[in-house]
């Protein structure tokens, strides 16, 4: 029986649930596998610390050279995440011949473009099922299953500590400054939270599925990206008047015209929409291809266990292959590398959904006239409207859900909206999106 | 650029889809897979009738051997339904070298072994996906991706036509027959529904399922299978009362024994279970792994569209493994055939549910008391209790929700109940599902 040598870079939480995977469920691999795993190497620069499972000591060690010079190990697991010396360190791997097996979603959406040139001229094979969802099997299922399909939108809750966050507000009605700090407390959130918060990590997932999606390239600096620090507990309380959960949600359209939408903000989406009961730290994803329909996923985005599923999954794939004798069987982003694409993205200008929009008014006769006047003026029509009696400040809520509308036309007619003296705050607006088909 | 060849039996309703989506989406194709995919031969027992799509007659035939005696063809897509001439025409393809992928639940739950242990004896694929829960890609996910998991449970809503039914039946109050009579009118029904109404369809689809986690033989004729038929517009009304939803569900565990439990019958479960949402013709499956906790997948369950996408999923990875020069890269069953085990179904009477009970009784003192005590003696404990006060053909129902109790007590009881001269109709049971883990 073959065995394929596994080496780890990083022997954190994820990667100790990796071992412990290994470790645990070792006779079920060989006879998924038809060959041995056997772990090669375990480098950390920190290798004293009790992590709770036993790694025999010869194959730990601080020095990453150990690693990326043994022409031993066929399949490299990086799971040090950020950008350096991670790059580098995968660089190294793929230029020595090895396989990589990544959980680095900011590494591949920044320099992932890089990383895969060099896995095609080193025939060697890039995975990373677990940089987006977790546990959910979403970019196999594009690369693999779901490849015949043309795909017309994805829509995604990406991120656990944002879902965990909205979930708590919107369950307890707390504000999101309390709950974000409850959440550091009790390890939900980072101790500096701004990746997660401001939707960068969302953003970085929702470039990796454009690209496997929609066979482009993704400028991720260039997706719109909004984070939930703005999210009030009032405006949880409005949608749900209005029937609607505020979710962060990464969506990614294209449109008859071949341009992309890709962006990542807080998001009202109806309380029967597929992802309206995806919770807590779950993650959940809607794809919707031209044959398959609507598919949905949904499962444990982050943690040990489930994102070391995710990393051995690849590893048994790529072992797979190398037990028949194949490598670069699946391109790295689902289509070969000469017809990958630029698509244009759209400008957000441009985009078109319904908004809920709120303003913080003087209570006194005309302001809804006002209002009413200033947004049929940029061609936005009401679907709904509610104004409370209540003062919030010396100022009324008015809250108001709207039919489509361009995201010009709002941005403009809230600018005009907020210069008039009956207006006490900044107004406030959040897209909201339906059943995407 | 290399070309794989590609033979079709049965131009039905999906062998119509699949063509339609090699002609509409054949330069996507080309991209995802780094060569070509012809479509050689299509052959039906009827080619004359116009399906909406074009074929160049040369490639249409009625005989058989014109696909299978062509050794240029690679891959046979069989799409006839039905343990024969299926299995005859698969093990011919298979014996002639040729790759197979196929749709064909039934095929597959009875004579699965014959047809995996033909495959690798010749070094060709079979392939799948389509049998279960149509455009999902489920089986991909558990042989590959979620592979490196132990899995503890599944439980999944996997024929169209008994969702499409219940959904109708609780939106609607409606009773079974009457939502039968118009579904089998709009074609969401067969005229013989017999094999997805009594459920065996869904345990065809269950076999497959269990075989694939649990790595074990599954005897067919052994599942546990009761379907909808029972199923009144009142049980779905007391559902409701306690909570519940009434679906058909599947459900596969593993006990600490190593025993699997394998059942399919109409189940109550939370408004808030995952697949209590799945409506209509859709189908959702719920799998929970040691490592990736639970992962649950819906999407359309069934149709031309769908169907298609899941074969084409399938086409293209035996396609990918051709390319590289691979093929058997994973087992039909996830587990290489000399790791297959018999592990022994659990006994119904041992497993542990909990139970919704419906009396008919007549309307005088003591019948609760009556009642209550049997259920005491079989050691079943009440959770709750609903007794309307209405009569429905000179009886009253009353209905129970039960904590866990054992199978062969619930029917024990019942049969000890129905005895009384106080009964006036055979009592119902339906059993419980919550959050599987």
């Amino acid at each position: 029986m073959k065995t394929f040598r596994v080496g780890l870079i990083g022997f954190g939480t994820i990667g100790t649930g990796v071992i412990k995977l290994l470790q645990q469920n070792q006779d079920l691999l060989v006879e998924r596998l038809g060959a041995q795993l056997e772990l090669a190497r375990v480098v950390d620069l920190d290798i004293s610390t009790d992590r709770g499972v036993t790694v025999a000591p010869a194959i730990l060690s601080t020095r990453i050279d150990d690693l990326l010079t043994d022409p031993g190990i066929d399949i490299v697991i990086e799971l040090i995440g950020g950008y350096e010396p991670a790059r580098t360190f995968v660089l190294r791997a793929i230029a020595s011949g090895k396989h990589v097996v990544t959980a680095n979603k900011a590494l591949l959406a920044v320099h992932g473009e890089e990383i895969f040139a060099a896995a095609a001229q080193h025939g060697v094979d890039v995975m990373y099922e677990a940089a987006v969802g977790g546990g959910i099997p979403v970019i196999s299922a594009i690369k693999e299953n779901l490849c015949a399909n043309r795909f017309r939108s994805l829509c995604g809750i990406l991120n656990g500590t944002c879902n965990y966050i909205l979930t708590r507000m919107t369950n307890e009605g707390a504000e999101f400054s309390a709950v974000l700090k409850d959440a550091q407390a009790h390890g939900y959130a980072e101790a500096d939270p701004t990746f997660d918060i401001e939707g960068v990590d969302t953003a970085h997932k929702l470039a990796l599925l454009l690209s496997l999606c929609f066979g482009t390239r993704v400028p991720f600096k260039e997706i719109f990206t909004e984070g939930i620090s703005q999210i009030s507990a009032l405006d949880i309380q409005f949608a749900r008047q209005f029937g609607f959960k505020i979710k962060l949600l990464a969506v990614g359209k294209i449109d008859a015209d071949g341009r992309i939408e890709a962006r990542v903000h807080p998001t009202m989406i109806p309380l029967n929409h597929p992802l309206a009961d995806v919770d807590g730290v779950f993650n959940g994803i809607r794809l919707v291809g031209d044959f398959s329909g609507p598919v949905m996923f949904s499962g444990r985005g982050a943690g040990m266990e489930a994102t070391a599923s995710a990393v051995l999954g690849d590893v048994m794939a790529i072992a797979r292959n190398l037990r028949v004798g194949a490598v670069q069987r699946t391109p790295a982003l689902g289509v070969n590398a000469t017809a990958l694409r630029d698509l244009p993205l759209k400008p957000m200008d441009e985009i078109i959904s319904e908004y809920y929009l709120r303003f913080a008014a003087t209570d006194q006769a005309g302001v809804l006239a006002h209002i009413s006047g200033v947004l049929g003026h940029f061609n936005i029509s009401i679907a709904a409207m509610i104004q409370p009696e209540r003062q919030i400040g010396g100022a009324v809520p008015i809250v108001f859900v709207t039919h489509e509308a361009r995201e010009a036309d709002i941005r403009g007619a809230l600018a005009q909206i907020d210069t008039s003296p009956m207006i006490r705050d900044v107004s406030r607006f959040v897209r909201i999106e339906r059943d995407l088909s």
